[in-house]
């Protein structure tokens, strides 16, 4: 596995590296591979009218990946797609899950009693769309097994940097075949950027089809105004105020105008929510359209037949009481939620553990009409997690307690918005110091143990070249639109399962947590080898 | 002629204002209308990596514009790039210009050079290429004159924005049409935007279409090398070292890319001209092929077909002893230029006064098949202009020392690089403080005399948002590729004529010499009307 990093990313003299640097500079500006900079980059002063932007964060080089594991990654997606919408479909068994969660987790608590008002009240929008995005690290415990694919997360909401993506691959592509495939002006000769006669390039990038496909399938779903007179349709894409990854949404939406010209699409902002979108109080009680109202042209009023959440997903956002009053008006209007409550509910760190439980038949009970086959392979892409709360003769607590072995996991706290996290042998002291009452807070998880070999180049957002051992991300998009109906898992219907496009996210290998803040991050695409 | 602006642009509430300019903000980083930002605004220390970009100064509105008068300047398009390369072909008769211009202006006096050095030693390349630009100014001397086209200038070299002007259109378009023509959400109800029934939009911009394909012509012409061994060819597009404008370039050099892929670009800044270009000293005397290498990959050789001079228009980019060596290197080299010395000395504004003189029949000498019609049509497309180097009997001394008449004109001194223009009034005082034996450093020109009652909205580089009354240039885009000949006008045979794409450029009136520094200049298009 690691002999294929042993010549890449290749060597360059100063002037090929500035070479190169200087071209992304120049093509990301250029195609819209962007961000707004960061406030620590460029001061809210100097950029009061905000109209800077700066090349989004990308690697010089793509990374090579396996094309086993990549293939294997694509055909995993429609599995999962149809496993979490059966998951958000089953309110029963989420509820069981959720008696343990509230305790432990306000987001989560909050979340659930949305939906338990709008249960209440009476949903009037039975179809549901996730736009998925399954994110995967190659796990090679040693040198003498092949590399596997092992699941990091599976997102319900807010699956970002599907637009961004689809530019790198484009990026890295034009860098490695300009002037000719294998003889390019930018990339020093490599094997793995193919010769004159093959050319390797990353496999084309079809996030934006794919997520868009989904979007533009729920917004036929929704069918026809609901209001009287009747309404043009829209879709709605919810953001952040400060939005500054705003050009990775605007590449869904600039797709829709092109290739669906008849599918209006607004960009709403959360502290906007209430007064621009409205729930007429005189529809029918059992239509509720949502009804979206221009802030620079309030004659021209549309219904919502798609809230797109890429805002609201964390903890964080709900920072005001209207947040979460905000949320509750969408999940009980007829907009189809993308997500609704239940599937956003499903994407958290809780449901991920339960899944990998082998005790018990519950990927047989989501996917009954699966071959064995393919459910192997879907737990095979699990990274072996434990429940804390089973006491102390629980596997998870024992393993955690002994310092041996718990040095080969982390211990996560349940609660949804990152950080915090507890590695390896600090782990057993960390336990020790907390009553074992709180343990049930926790997740155990196996670390996934990436290749050690790997390198690249990054370009960061305020200009840095940055070079080093890297960690690399795979995210494989996907979408499912689906109805719901009373019986869990039987009742539902799958109306859209779509797959197609990739993200590989790359970071310095420098932390443990390694998020964004500790060090850099930056978007990558990849190029497939054989092994 | 006023009346059109009677409502234009339409009022607007500030929500419907921040809501257009926020739209335009966005837009601009997504589809590449950018520039790098000035130092005036982001300070080099703040931007020492140069990754930062902002849009480009743009009209949030297109500017109305007659379309009799946008037809004809299309249609007198052809007839200016012929004259323009009969000029150029001619050295005999722009020997005798430049005879009186070396006296008062160094920079032509040294362009002027390195033509007579180079016809010394010998041409080696005997085709040129023109990517040309007319300026245009509409003129209203009163209220009951119907607007008529009066040209400002004629750019014979790095007539620029052409790439920009063609997404500027688009996104005016698509302001005014979304998410319905006639019904859209950025621009308030307006005839001039059409009604639902009948969409009026910026005219489709092919301005890059129509500048490449000029580059591509001369590069097919140039042939196959001329080096042992042969080595590909390459247009080299020769720029700025600092230049911030350069996406504007790289809308021509993506074109390229894309559609004419087996035509290799690359950049070249003016600094690294000695650097990456040679002649090699071994090759036939009668050959000289332009050698590039770039400084990525020494091994990767290229032979040049076209320079694409955008950058060593300007006396003040003549910096160094070796920018003019730089210049005289290229000139002697087989290259295709874009353009000659020759080509570029054609230009100079003594040149357009000299074409405007009505007692000698100057365009049937370098146009003899054209007819009578066409003659006279560009003949009615020049401002009035006057030599000042005739005696104090002349017309153009006479205007000039009378203050009622220099009321409508303006002294503009013959040498390159702009400014320091005397305007009205101020003419014969200054006349009077000039020694009568340096008249002949001037030309006086008739004022133009825009429309009063324009007026547009701009959106800064710098975020600003300003409104007011302005002052609209039209510039139409045109290229010529011809082979002189040794005896002038009548040896010369042209291989290619284009026209298409246009330019509009908005300033503020406020201010006679209205240029970039003194008001602000942004990038606009055009909504044609019918009187």
């Amino acid at each position: 596995m690691d002999s294929v990093w042993g010549s890449y990313p290749p060597k360059t003299s100063d002037e090929q590296l500035d070479y190169l640097a200087q071209t992304v500079k120049d093509w990301t500006i250029f195609n819209g591979l962007t961000v707004r900079p960061n406030p620590s980059f460029i001061d809210d002063e100097t950029n009061s009218n905000h109209v800077l932007a700066t090349n989004a964060p990308v690697t010089l080089y793509p990374s090579p990946f396996p094309r086993k594991c990549f293939e294997q990654a694509q055909r995993l997606q429609a599995l999962y797609n149809e496993l979490y919408a059966a998951i958000a479909s089953d309110e029963a068994w989420l509820g069981q899950i959720m008696q343990e969660l509230v305790e432990v987790d306000d987001f989560l608590a909050n979340l659930w009693k949305i939906h338990l008002q709008v249960k209440e009240e009476g949903y009037v929008q039975d179809l549901t769309l996730g736009l998925f995005r399954s994110d995967y690290m190659l796990h090679v415990p040693d040198e003498a097994t092949a590399p596997s694919l092992k699941q990091v997360e599976f997102n319900t909401i807010s699956s970002s940097f599907g637009g961004l993506a689809v530019r790198v691959a484009r990026m890295h592509t034009e860098l490695a075949s300009f002037p000719r495939p294998g003889r390019s002006i930018a990339y020093p000769t490599h094997d793995l950027f193919g010769t004159a006669s093959a050319a390797a390039f990353p496999p084309p990038n079809h996030a934006v089809e794919t997520l868009v496909s989904g979007l533009a399938a729920a917004h036929a779903a929704y069918g026809s105004s609901k209001s009287t007179p009747a309404l043009p349709t829209c879709i709605l894409f919810l953001v952040q105020d400060k939005e500054r990854n705003l050009f990775d949404q605007m590449a869904l939406s600039t797709f829709i105008r092109t290739n669906n010209p008849d599918i209006p699409t607004f960009r709403l902002p959360v502290s906007k929510i209430l007064a621009y979108t409205t729930i007429p109080s005189t529809s029918d009680s059992s239509s509720r359209p949502l009804i979206y109202t221009n802030p620079a042209n309030s004659a021209l009023r549309f219904e919502v037949s798609v809230v797109y959440f890429r805002a609201l997903y964390a903890p964080t956002e709900y920072d005001t009481p209207s947040s979460w009053a905000a949320r509750h008006h969408l999940e009980r209007s007829a907009a189809i939620k993308c997500p609704s409550v239940l599937l956003h509910l499903s994407g958290s760190k809780k449901i991920q553990q339960v899944l990998t439980d082998t005790s018990s038949p519950i990927l047989e009970r989501f996917l009954p009409n699966t071959s064995k086959e393919d459910l192997e392979m879907l737990r095979s892409s699990f990274a072996p997690q434990y429940s804390m709360s089973d006491g102390p003769d629980s596997e998870g607590v024992k393993i955690a307690l002994d310092s041996t072995r718990a040095e080969s996991h982390v211990l996560k706290p349940q609660r949804e918005g990152g950080g915090n996290n507890i590695y390896r042998s600090n782990i057993p002291t960390f336990l020790r110091s907390v009553p074992e009452k709180d343990y049930k807070q926790f997740i155990l998880m196996e670390l996934i143990q990436p290749p050690k070999a790997a390198k690249n180049v990054a370009l960061r957002s305020d200009g840095q070249v940055v070079a080093g051992d890297v960690i690399s991300e795979l995210g494989i998009f996907g979408t499912c639109l689906w109805r719901s109906g009373n019986k869990g898992r039987d009742g539902m219907e799958v109306l859209q399962n779509g797959e197609g496009g990739y993200l590989l996210r790359t970071k310095a290998r420098d932390s443990d947590e390694g998020g964004v803040a500790a060090g850099f991050s930056s978007l990558d695409s990849l190029i497939l080898y054989d092994e």
